[in-house]
């Protein structure tokens, strides 16, 4: 992959997926010591940044593979974006969703058009369900990280990141990125690696899912013992991906980890000073730029998402204290 | 006033005031019938877009009397705006603030550096303390709408709505903006009447809080009887300004009014389906949009503000029954 892949995913992307904006907060600021930056991707279309990646994979699709359908498995983020994705393009999409996935995110998947097929995570085997009906009915899978297409979609948020930096006075920052399989890391990475060298990018990850964090370390892929136990729905992967690995490992690291406590207080600070939306696993980047950075180096935040349920939300308040 | 008033604000803005997006929300829009489109200025700086008026104006004064100081008297946000805007430009600020104002716009407008004086809204005058610091001191008077500058400075928010509508497709709409004593109104139905004529702004108002409507209807300057009462406390304001009722009668109306209960769905719905913050005084035009329009016509609604304690917001949802 090159960054004409994300070039090319960034002319498929222009008039569907939104400019969003990257914020900084002056008291914030002030009380830090150093620059945080916002990169608000809560307000792309469907909540979550997943949208790009989604619909960067679909329209690269031949007109005849896209038109028998596709197919996604996913806790919710992806699944949105897939669904809305397929539907403005005109094809159809089948989300296969663990029971347990938030309400709203289930919800919006099925009031974006999508069949959302849901399967019991301790029981149900994921991949013969979803394998079953991609052959049954010709429907094409659109992987949640291990694509090129979509870790191209992803990647346009660095271009936009590398642009929106100059005006700022951005030129040397640390670059946090909340991490699941790796797409958006290694997308923002790839991008970044060409248009502003001096920023580092970072991952971050809950504590008991830090398999980027143990990857990039050992220099192999590793794996997480737990597959729930986090607030972070978002992004509870098992593993980095095939594709995504190989990227991080030259351009990212060391990988940060926080605890469902520190996102929920960043949860509290994005709403009080951001006056943005945030779900956990959206959180996390933020987190470690409030409560894990050191020195004075303006960092930007990748704020992956806002697709929280209000119990979950108010609660982030009031065990964290911190409002 | 002319537009041009509102292109030398524009210049004087630029590189220190945001664009904000306007977002809409395709489940949301579903559901409705209609795109509704939130401007929003939740996410300028300050958290409300009085931050444009104030810069904006302070900008506008002679280097002699901006180096001597301002003062300005606000419920909050036009006193952050004042405060970060004043120490921005290497000046001071006296902000006198009532005092029961939001704890967290009192704290705020402290952290910008600005010197609060606080008032009891039932005994003090307001005024009179005003005029004393601002005689002993040389301090300039910051109105928070009636004044040209002011004005101006809002009225960048309609230059930009109406760049922003071209690429959406929106060529009618009804632009609904929260409304106190029609400052941001004014400023952006001037700027509209120039850009995108075929708009139609309309002023929203919180219940037993409808001057600016019962104005427009009588076509005389109408007061309310009470000055408090409703939790949109940033749009409480007695009566339209002498500069901006003439700019709201000629190009405004008819004035719509939501209840408090429609402001606080409308708080729910944004952090559903937006992924922000509102403060009840600027969800107020997005629960005009969302509970009081006909006919299936695109609608902008301007989010005007964000600053809003947590018991304040989450009483929104939790007594709305909305999320």
């Amino acid at each position: 992959m090159t960054i004409d892949d994300i070039l090319a995913a960034r002319a498929r992307l222009e008039g569907h997926a939104r400019l969003t904006p990257l914020l900084n907060a002056p008291l914030l600021d002030a009380e830090l010591g150093r620059r945080v930056f916002l990169k608000a991707e809560c307000l792309q279309k469907t909540g979550s940044f997943k949208y790009r990646g989604a619909r960067s994979a679909i329209s690269a699709l031949d007109d005849a593979t896209r038109n028998r359908g596709v197919i996604a498995f996913s806790s919710g983020n992806h699944a949105q974006g897939v669904a809305l994705a397929a539907k403005e393009m005109g094809t159809s999409a089948v989300i296969v969703m663990p029971s347990d996935a938030p309400d709203a995110k289930i919800e919006n998947t099925k009031a974006y058009g999508a069949e959302v097929v849901l399967y019991d995570r301790a029981t149900d085997d994921r991949d013969a369900i979803g394998a079953s009906l991609a052959e049954a009915r010709g429907l094409t899978l659109i992987k949640p990280f291990d694509n090129e297409t979509v870790i191209a979609g992803q990647g346009t948020i660095g271009l936009e990141i590398a642009d929106q930096a100059k005006p700022l006075g951005l030129e040397k920052a640390s670059v946090l990125v909340c991490c699941g399989g790796g797409g958006l890391t290694s997308g923002i990475a790839l991008a970044l690696a060409d248009r502003a060298p001096d920023f580092r990018v970072q991952t971050v990850e809950p504590q008991g899912f830090d398999d980027v964090a143990r990857s990039l370390e050992t220099g192999q892929i590793q794996r997480n013992d737990a597959q729930t136990g986090s607030i972070c729905d978002a992004i509870l992967t098992p593993a980095p991906g095939d594709l995504t690995f190989p990227i991080m490992k030259a351009h990212c690291g060391p990988g940060l980890v926080v605890s469902d406590a520190d996102a929920q207080r960043a949860m509290a600070i994005a709403f009080a000073h951001f006056k943005v939306v945030l779900e956990p696993g959206g959180a996390v980047a933020l987190a470690a730029a409030l409560f894990h950075a050191t020195g004075t180096q303006d960092i930007i935040a990748i704020a992956s998402g806002g697709n929280v349920d209000w119990p979950v939300f108010r609660d982030a308040f009031e065990s964290s204290g911190t409002v």
